[in-house]
């Protein structure tokens, strides 16, 4: 930055001391190195102004229609977790990610890359159920695309979901518009469905199985912005968790988070797994959760909206925008203490979506 | 079918003997295989009229526009080859999907499965080539994803791009509008790009290179529509060759096509190469060619505008649509007999898109 100050950028997405020079899993994450790969990479690529809100999804006009968009390759190992499969986790992520741009999700096109050798039954099984997804989110698959790969050459299944919506006039939501005094408002416990997956793919066993929180959010986020317009921005905190989210949020929007331990609910065998595991749940991937940043003129009624839908009957306020520590997420810890939850640097769990 | 006549659906896609409970690598061609895979599978599952229509790009209406979406996945190998490289494809491929539904490419998204350890160069030079191609089709790239598998999960890159198009009032393309009477065009010679991977792949060598053709059409489609709206379809023909594109639109639109073997030209080199190794060029991909079907009154006038443009400066009438053979493609030889140019049974070629 020209005026010496380090700029929010660089507090959000440190420069690397050494220059990477191959892929690693950790670009993957949703985390620090993925920040680096979009920053060196992808934006100065393809720089215009629907990317470079860095949003889950881009809004673009079309014959005067807002028209929300959407992509996501799903690379989930295992193919089927307690609580869903890749078929579902499909079409949640992508309808989920419309909805955090305040869109109603139309259409879906869905491309399959498969490695030889899947069995059928397994492609059939997935099929079956991204469909009844699709069908219980109100979305129509119009058009798709198959590809194999030689034996060795991929790992079963992945999937690419991409997601047409629509966006009424006057929402607004962009994760550059949080506001010091906003409230962040959090739709219920984290880390199901990161631990989930970990669980079924490392043969852990707890006492009680873990089931991925995989749900589609476009009924809840419908009922908050029809409870308030006053919403300026929502993220489902999938790969790399709440951290990653809000992070992104305080480097996008400018804007410190301050958020408040106590209130940032964690289901007992997710927080017994987690501490077995050295894991933190701030950084583990949810798929049926999202946090809001909110008006607090309106933090009332947006709750109120969030508790009495299914998906989100545990919401809580769980910190508030700042005008210090900017582009910073931190924490009062339990203990009285603060500390900054970071951006997930490395990669804790690898292929979670 | 209830009238005990063997239906074109079972012609061009024959129940199989045996039941295959595994994905082959010929699932993946663009052939016989892939189109069991679509009927058995994807179109009971996903059943809707824009899907069963089964063009290249699904047409759907967003508040009273006509949007086109489509979806691809590349997984071409090798990554870079004579003519163009992964990158540039992904954008070609989209952009002509749109283009043969007579649509306005506008916007497309990105995402990347990239293996664990990949070269970040090689990510840089294809997202670098991939920019280039879409600036030069006049599409935004506005929104993406990065996923990364462990090494030995991928092979190396793999791009899914989603393109969303506008198409004008008045133009209806589809591969059920064939009728008897119609004229088949090719826009050039076939071959070249599945040779190109080809060679490439397997460090053959010929006397000149063979180079890809791999080309966006939309300035050669708008300027057919601009000469005549009596098109009934086009289709770049490329998985499964000129033959699959062609079986399609037969199936489709309950006809028999009847090409002149004299009339379709395969250059000099691509023609020695695939007596080499065995190929026929009637199966081999193309990635800047269409074939086009319409109406005979208008010939003339289609043709002369493929010509001016230079695409199209080799397109030639290459046969026509009959009410016989119902479903079937046939070819008058140059030898004067005539034989049924069938879908592509195996997969002659993956991994060539």
């Amino acid at each position: 930055m020209s005026n010496g100050v380090k700029g929010l950028a660089e507090l959000s997405c440190p420069t690397p001391l050494v220059v990477r020079d191959t892929i690693l899993l950790g670009h993957g994450s949703g985390g620090t190195l993925s920040a680096e790969l979009l920053h060196d990479i992808f934006l100065p690529a393809f720089q215009n102004p629907e990317l470079s809100r860095l949003n889950d999804q881009a809004i673009v006009s079309v014959n005067g229609s807002r028209i929300a968009l959407t992509t996501d390759s799903f690379v989930v190992k295992p193919l089927f977790f307690p609580g869903g499969d890749i078929g579902s986790l499909a079409v949640h992520g992508t309808v989920n990610d419309l909805a955090m741009g305040g869109a109603t999700a139309l259409f879906l096109t869905v491309a399959f890359i498969i490695e030889e050798g899947l069995a059928m039954d397994v492609l059939r099984r997935v099929v079956s159920s991204l469909q009844r997804a699709a069908a219980d989110a109100g979305v129509k698959v119009v058009t798709g695309d198959t590809k194999v790969v030689e034996k060795g050459k991929g790992d079963g299944l992945f999937i690419n979901t991409t997601g047409i919506g629509v966006v009424a006039e006057g929402i607004e939501l962009s994760a550059d518009r949080a506001r010091a005094g906003d409230i962040v408002l959090l739709s219920g416990p984290i880390g199901e469905h990161g631990i989930a997956i970990l669980a079924q793919r490392e043969g852990l066993e707890f006492e009680s199985t873990i089931t991925s929180d995989s749900a589609a959010l476009h009924t809840l986020t419908a009922e908050m912005l029809k409870a308030s317009s006053e919403i300026r921005c929502m993220r489902d905190p999938t790969r790399g968790g709440l951290s990653s989210a809000l992070n992104e949020i305080a480097a996008q929007s400018k804007v410190g988070i301050e958020l408040d331990e106590s209130a940032i609910q964690v289901r007992e065998e997710v927080k017994g797994a987690c501490e077995m595991l050295g894991l933190d749940p701030l950084y583990v991937a949810n798929e049926g959760k999202l946090v809001a940043i909110v008006d607090p003129a309106v933090t009332g009624k947006v709750l109120a909206a969030m508790r009495s839908h299914r998906l989100g009957g545990q919401a809580q306020v769980i910190g508030r925008v700042t005008a210090k520590n900017l582009g910073l997420v931190t924490m009062r810890t339990q203990l009285g203490t603060t500390r900054i939850v970071d951006m997930l640097a490395g990669d804790q769990l690898p292929r979670i979506c």
